[in-house]
């Protein structure tokens, strides 16, 4: 009976596209993916791998073991295969490359030597390299008939005899040349090659930036050695986006299939480092302890500025390290758009300052209290839209990534620059 | 000598590739923006526009006036010229539309009228189809000769009698398959057509799920219209993820170029929302003031708990976010990760409970604080894993976007739950 029910799932399973098999094996819970994966052995579609998830990955190469596994790799594009093996750790690395034909480990193994994140990860080997003296003619006629081509390319390389890129030919430009012209007369010679060590986010704007279908990558000595087309480019730019947004969060990665133990770990880290700043802004309290037990409205009236400082900053923040990675936000501006963020801190300042002065005069009936929440509030979003906008430049300075640690530094600001300001001027002016 | 200064910026800047052009034109002061848009005039490349940030462009439109943008648009493609116009207000459309060739302009209103962020918006009107009944030796004469074809094309939509779609074919397996071959018996029939009303989230997540090249676009009637490729994919892939991140932080759009009086405008909305959420706390606080009054412990260290909930919510709720995006959180798996989620919750709660009940006791020498801080802790931990994975979940099924409305709601019930559990607990057990 279990075996019909695994033969009916793998008839059904089989008839997907590949992409929707990895989200079906991916949103099953753990135990019905390994039975899955099982009942799949054999028929198993290599192209299922590099689409899942990292942590289901791991759990699916795990039942697979690593024979089917490196025979899975054999079946991929150079590119993919290499993607799954980076992300397995050191010792499976070479339980799997010891299983590979050896033409297939080379270029894995040459690949691995590369920087992650980087160029020469992400480019595919098969391309279509031609010389520069060939005809049009000459060229369709090498198309037509060479027997290994990649099985899918929309321009070819024109390359010199020391095989560097010189120029760089859409097939739609070849398919409507005259046989006769020459292939350096009507190659675009614009093309930026790109390092296999250049940084995969730098290729990313680069792609968006200058719109392109594809670039060519090349070695240390100037030699074409692959070619990055805009599909591979999709996932990168994805990323880059998310890895910001998850970060300002404080969270590593989508840990959506993660074991609850190590989600559990590694979000710890984060919240440790928030409670050594909510405990730096207890502290600052503290110092008006006898302040606030003359006056409890205080206490209750306290988190408002606080809050509120944190918000402004956040969204001052938030465009700040999106601009910077976007590369919109440079030293040549960076001056001007921290006058914008002061400017926008302290109006928006005096907007809630006067909302919230009169909202704590008429609540406890004192006005001199609604005059020190308001100051207070001005104080606060002023220091909030400048922090929002200094902290994260400054890290980049440093060459930290602005998106892990300016949160983080803008909240321990805001907390204790609110409490202190609200706090403090109480005690100035309320205090016997 | 001004004459001369613009005439040597002019030359320098009409050297430089139209993308860094824009970025130029963007990290200027708003005078000197304007000041070299009027040197460029004339020898102005349209192809800067579509480049350009939104507030910039209307600056820069504003200073080439309508009969120099009207010209600027003729010379683009039709969905960079749609994309330009779309971003006008209505009055400035019907100026510039009047302006525009016939042909240019009846085309672009057609695409006004489909909706916005829709395939319609992001295809291209020029491709290339031919019927299946043609062999592969007449297809590649056509191409060869045909005298109004597209610039540049990667791949021929096989249309049937009625044109409507029914295949496609890659110029590199055209050029490699024999010339007496029909097209429908080598044509890729599994190709996915969009509809021209197509959310152009989903048709970016079908480009990244499946690694398309390109996808063809039909109307009602099924008609083959447009095609959409994936370089104009990589703006949305992009966009979609970073609309996310600055919803979350409460900004709309990267505001960076935005005027600082709109700047303010636009954030002080979601600062507004802010200060109800910051007072319905301080109101939760307002109920204990008695006993804040006796133990003034308490206001010192109740910003903690409420902090650290916000926190570890935050980190929930953007996975969760992040993930229904992607479409990895669906209701097929929603329980098992709402599960997940209050479990690290807990998890966590119990590592910070232990670690805050110690300082708790140590700083204040009470014992008893600290046994209720931990308390507090563990409860709001647990409701902030909750409330972190359940709130844009419930949000997503009310058909609100979570990334808006998500934060607001989760740090009202982080503030709210952080300090009456705190002081209630405190109230209960510390008071007479």
């Amino acid at each position: 009976e279990a075996a019909r029910g695994a033969e009916t799932a793998r008839a059904l399973v089989l008839r997907l596209h590949y992409a929707d098999q990895a989200d079906l094996v991916q949103s099953l819970p753990a135990e019905d993916r390994r039975a899955l994966i099982g009942a799949l052995k054999g028929a198993f579609d290599p192209e299922i791998l590099p689409e899942l998830d990292d942590y289901v990955r791991d759990e699916v190469i795990e039942t697979l073991g690593y024979q089917d596994l490196a025979q899975a790799l054999a079946e991929l594009d150079s590119d993919d295969a290499l993607y799954v093996v980076a992300q397995l750790d050191e010792a499976e690395q070479a339980a799997v490359l010891e299983r590979l034909p050896v033409a297939t480990r080379a270029l894995i193994e040459q690949g691995l030597s590369l920087p992650e994140y980087s160029a020469g990860r992400l480019m595919q080997r098969e391309l279509v390299a031609v010389p520069a003296y060939w005809s049009v003619g000459e060229t369709l006629d090498y198309l037509r008939s060479a027997p290994r081509l990649p099985e899918d390319f929309h321009e070819i390389y024109v390359v010199d005899p020391r095989h560097r890129p010189v120029g760089q030919l859409r097939l739609s430009t070849l398919l409507r040349s005259q046989r006769s012209i020459r292939l350096r007369d009507i190659m675009d010679a614009e093309m930026p090659p790109l390092s296999t060590t250049a940084d995969q986010g730098e290729v990313a704007r680069l792609f968006r930036d200058r719109n392109l279908m594809s670039a060519p990558v090349i070695d240390v000595s100037g030699r074409l050695v692959g070619r990055i087309t805009v599909d591979d480019v999709l996932d990168v730019i994805e990323e880059e986006a998310e890895d910001d947004m998850l970060r300002l969060a404080g969270v590593a990665e989508v840990d959506l299939y993660r074991a609850v133990v190590d989600t559990v770990k590694a979000r710890a880290s984060w919240l440790g480092v928030n409670l050594i700043t909510a405990i730096l802004a207890s502290l600052v309290i503290g110092l008006f302890e006898a302040t606030l037990q003359s006056i409890v409205a205080l206490a209750v009236l306290m988190p408002i500025v606080a809050s509120m400082g944190g918000n402004a900053g956040t969204q001052a923040l938030t465009v700040a390290v999106r601009s910077l990675a976007t590369k919109e936000l440079t030293p040549s501006n960076a001056w001007r758009i921290i006058g914008k963020e002061f400017l926008v801190g302290i109006l928006n300042g005096v907007v809630f300052a006067v909302l919230i002065g009169a909202i704590a005069w008429i609540w406890f009936d004192r006005p001199e209290i609604g005059l020190i929440i308001a100051a207070a509030m001005v104080i606060n979003l002023a220091v909030a839209g400048l922090s929002g906008i200094v902290i994260p430049l400054a890290l980049e300075r440093m060459r930290i990534d602005p998106a892990i640690a300016s949160a983080v530094f803008l909240t321990t600001i805001t907390d204790v620059v609110g409490f202190f300001a609200f706090l403090g001027l109480a005690s100035l002016f309320l205090m016997p």
